[in-house]
């Protein structure tokens, strides 16, 4: 494993056992680069030639990205993507009990489709579009059941209350012929309209009377830092089967949106000012520059596992993990287990016995570093040090809400109780509830709430819109 | 996906996504008629050189069936085939649970052997042969349990019941060495009597007292619809996961045998002559001349879901499914969705609820027809026009049941309450009652049947054998 | 399939369906050879260049093993192999309910560990070591926690116990960089001492107490055949997918060891002197000569199902199976039947009814020849003649021990009643109980035994050491 020249190196393939993770990695990168470079000489020739024309690309989320979404985004002048939840559902549910497939199988589930508009908002660092709106059944996935009544609107709508620009549906007619002919369009293969076609009326007028046109920037108070190079680092070396570094960033993302929190998902590159609270779910590679950032900002940082646990190449850090970090948060990584999904330990935090699993660090915390939650022999899982939190491991989903939850409390973010598949989001001065639910479900929306669309009492399959500026959902700056 | 000329067009493999449904198709048609053309060619030679030989093929019985058997049939004297039934239970049950299992794992299921009797026969149009009949163990299956004793003279029977010529076991003797060794015959590899040869004694005596010599055309009063380019097309675009042509073809066999019916195979070019009840439960391709047959017959004509839906070339019909079958049931598919098969939906059905899974089609319905079942939202599911049904969705069996039971009523098919895992037919003026129970069961004969083997309480594993020309089990002309 | 000469013999691979059972046999035998003759001539070049040094290699035990192990083992000084219980434990359990998976995630399972050295110790016919031993998470199981506190002492402990001479830990320090960057060492990237570091301490300062220095032999009272190619020709001709040699093997070994039995392992070619019973969980080829040894042994001798089955050219015998073993036994296997292992039948023994599984043969029983055990119909599963058990079947675990604690009785070998999670082993006049449990557990020692570690109630991971040569546990000559 030690090369002479660039030419000795081959492609991380057919080795033995595995191949050594710091080559995959370097092979990711390069690969990446690779595919950027030619990217921007293909843009260069369109600016050239059609000056004035917008450039995007429709984004199709995937968990094992072979380029920089950052990089790519960095040249566009907007991203967009393809937003098909009950595909996307379907093989997200494809395990599940039949009661949880069932429940979203005609919905989505409620965080998936915003999860795309946020990181798909902050690729291009401004305008955004879903260019491929889902208006009926589909012909790709496992099975493809056809959206509830009153979906396509509300999915359209989530869009703008994100942010979006434009939403465009995937197709205008149903294409009687090849491979995509079962796939709905809004008009049916006779030229009839399909059954989307009324909602996408009402959603039209809707827009009107709310005069949305063009892109709002959403300002939240939280952001959560994605990084394609942990994705890579952690599936080169996954350590444990079910440590899952997308799973883990939506579960994140998923119980702040069940807080009523607007999240921006930005790079570690991004500045930090305006966000009461950052969050990097997964981040092994940290710089001494991303420290002295940290240090500077006011917000509150919370680290998730593995975070500062590899050098650029790959390594563990000599002063083992979390690397640079431990000038913020003087702590040593000593050791990792990872266990199987189904056989979590216990993890105590005030008072209460929640689960630790898949992947658990053994820390050994420094002067001044207080211990949050520990394992059952009482050593630490959950270390704080001043504005840094570290979170040694992969915890349920009970403990994450009501740690987040506390911790914007303290930080000063309102959240909100909110009923099951009910979410909230804010544009501008606009606020938006979307009841995924079947069941009409109360908005918590502020007594002087003055009602744009749908009332407090928001119906199955639909959303309210009210305006009340003074009391908006999150203190944005 | 234009072609200048035939050397243009490639094998329907290696494309970025799916292959184009057309050319999978194409492909499917053009290497059936390539087997065939090869097959006459050596036929004729046979005829020449061999001149009044029977030709016959073992035709195995398999879900992706690469050549149309009828036209192989065709040229055949007789067709042939090799009847297993506990290794096709052991793969067939290979998800069940245990209980199910292991109730089948000694003699099968009681209409796998005869769905393959029933369709084996259909394939020359006349006499047909079991040219491999399991005697015990044998080698193959992921597990290869011995039959229940009885079992092999009631599979024999069971045969010659469909209408066979002949019986023949795989293998005389059990090789002691090479790949078979383990396949048991009906002699021990020492040459003595293996446990199979007292039954297929028993069973010669009783053939001979019978005086049953030579094949017989049973004659059913219904008519189930098969076609080789359904299974290719509904394999080609399955959309749903859970569509499966030869398990929704099976389904409604076997709930048709659970009724006590005699069942014809056809293929959709035969004649519908002397059937009161025709049943395509899966005919994606249809044209006029077709529709013109069922207009002139006087049989009810009952259409499964896809039927209609595609044109000979693969696309979906200018006026939307099923096609040309609107002249005779003017309704209109205006989409499609599927379902995971563990989250079926309401079916709506004479006071009752059942359920509608897998594929449920968008039915608009002319003037003039009938709304038989629907959905929650009072949508058709399945409708009616005169002699023509057309069921929209994958129903679950306890429909099926009734739905055909009642159907069969109004048509004058006479129908049996029988007890769980007995089956009955009808061969000339003889009837059998096969009870694949361990228990002992009541065959329904009537007052005046004269039992020629067995009596009217079956015995566990085995068979009843009676006369009574006057009061047949089915109706036929 | 005839030759005319050896070059026309190919590979066994690319036949149209399974290729020649003989052929596969032909072919393990022929590779192994040829890896043992490559295998010899670098040991000459060894011996000649390094006169004196021991030569050894680390077997890593595997289900399809590709040499002889005896074969190879026989020209070493001494065998090894790698120990590491949890990523084992973390395999065999993949499909296990969490309660099991995480009762033994660890500690691993009380007879893994124990089951590879009494193997091992048998390939070199003297000295064995342990050549990596587990010392904390590891790196490439599909999840890897970490060892319960004390079990890498417990681990290094039960391999001296075993009779090895030398435990070896993989690795001195954890190397912060490439593939095995996450396997722990005895010491941290950093080269501070690891969690196992004071375990290690403690260990090798209770060697030195007892002076335990170098290899000593133990001899048991129960010897179990093993055999390569009866590893071969079951998973060439596996027949049932429940069937599985090493299962079998393993379940043999484990329920003796639940009893408190010490098992020697030895090859077919092994004498039989010195032990009160031999079992020989299946061996399906069996000369003349081995028929001799076995009528010449005061052993009372056990043979699984599929013993004496197969010619050494992979026929079934002439005169049915079990072959040769018929001057022993008179019996013939007339046929066989395999089983889904979730679908047993009743298996009657002593007024008690147990399960027979995966692999049921038909015996018939000739003069002199006891049936022990029979099935529903009363023909015999299990059958004795003189010293010699032939058990037809795979039986439950529950049967299985009470059979063996009843044959021991029989032929004098004592026996132990254990609780769950402990075992017993001798080495020399040195008894030790390891007690797997986390719980604290009573040893069987004798009133008169005198404690050198621990005492007769053994901690939770813990272990205990006594000497009592006097009440030896096994009756050793």
């Amino acid at each position: 494993m030690e090369y002479g020249s660039f030419d000795d190196i081959e492609l991380p393939i057919g080795t033995v056992t595995e191949t050594n993770p710091a080559h995959g990695l370097a092979y990711r990168r390069y690969s990446s680069d690779k595919v950027i470079e030619f990217h921007s000489r293909m843009i260069a020739v369109i600016r050239t030639n059609a000056p004035g024309k917008w450039i995007t690309h429709n984004f199709i989320p995937k968990e094992d990205l072979g380029v920089d979404p950052y990089a790519l985004g960095a040249e566009l002048d907007i991203a967009s993507y393809d937003n098909y939840p009950l595909g996307r559902a379907d093989m997200a549910f494809s395990d599940a009990p039949p009661e949880v497939a069932s429940r979203y199988m005609r919905t989505g589930h409620p965080d998936f489709a915003s999860f795309y508009h946020d990181t798909s908002r902050s690729f291009s660092g401004g305008d955004y579009w879903v260019m491929e709106q889902q208006p009926g059944p589909v012909n790709w996935a496992p099975h493809n059941p056809r959206p509830a009544p009153g979906m396509v609107r509300l999915w359209s709508w989530e869009a703008f209350a994100h942010g979006a620009s434009c939403v465009s549906y995937f197709r205008w007619r149903q294409v009687p012929f090849a491979q995509e002919q079962m796939h709905a369009g809004l008009r049916r293969p006779d030229n009839t309209n399909a059954s989307a076609w009324p909602e996408i009326e009402e959603l039209k007028a809707e827009l009107d009377s709310l005069g949305i046109n063009g892109f709002t920037k959403t300002r939240s108070s939280v952001a959560v830092i994605t990084d394609v190079q942990a994705l890579w680092i952690t599936n080169i070396q996954q350590q444990g089967a079910g440590y899952n570094f997308t799973k883990l960033e939506f579960t994140y993302y998923s119980t702040l949106r069940r807080l009523g929190i607007d999240v921006d998902f930005i790079s570690k590159d991004s500045v930090f000012d305006g966000y009461a609270l950052v969050i990097a779910p997964c981040l092994p590679i940290i710089d001494d520059e991303f420290v002295t950032k940290c240090a500077r900002s006011d917000a509150h940082i919370i680290f998730g596992p593995r975070s500062g646990s590899k050098t650029n190449e790959f390594s563990i850090p000599a002063k083992l993990g979390p690397g640079s970090l431990q000038s913020l948060l003087p702590i040593k990584i000593l050791s990792v287990e990872t266990l199987r999904p189904a056989c979590p330990v216990p993890l105590h935090w005030n008072e209460g016995i929640y689960e630790a699993t898949c992947w658990c660090e053994e820390i050994e915390a420094g002067e001044g570093v207080d211990t949050i939650a520990a394992y059952d022999d009482g050593s630490p899982a959950i270390v704080c040090n001043g504005q840094v939190t570290y979170v040694g491991t992969v915890t349920d989903e009970a403990f994450l809400k009501q740690f987040f939850q506390d911790t914007c409390e303290t930080v000063g973010i309102p959240t909100h109780e909110l009923p099951d598949d009910m979410r909230l989001c804010q544009r501008g001065e606009l606020n938006f509830a979307f009841n995924y639910s079947k069941n009409a479900q109360m908005a918590p929306a502020p007594q002087s709430a003055e009602f744009l669309i749908g009332r407090r009492m928001v119906g199955g399959h639909d959303l309210s819109v009210w305006r009340c500026p003074e009391t908006a959902l999150s203190n944005n700056p």
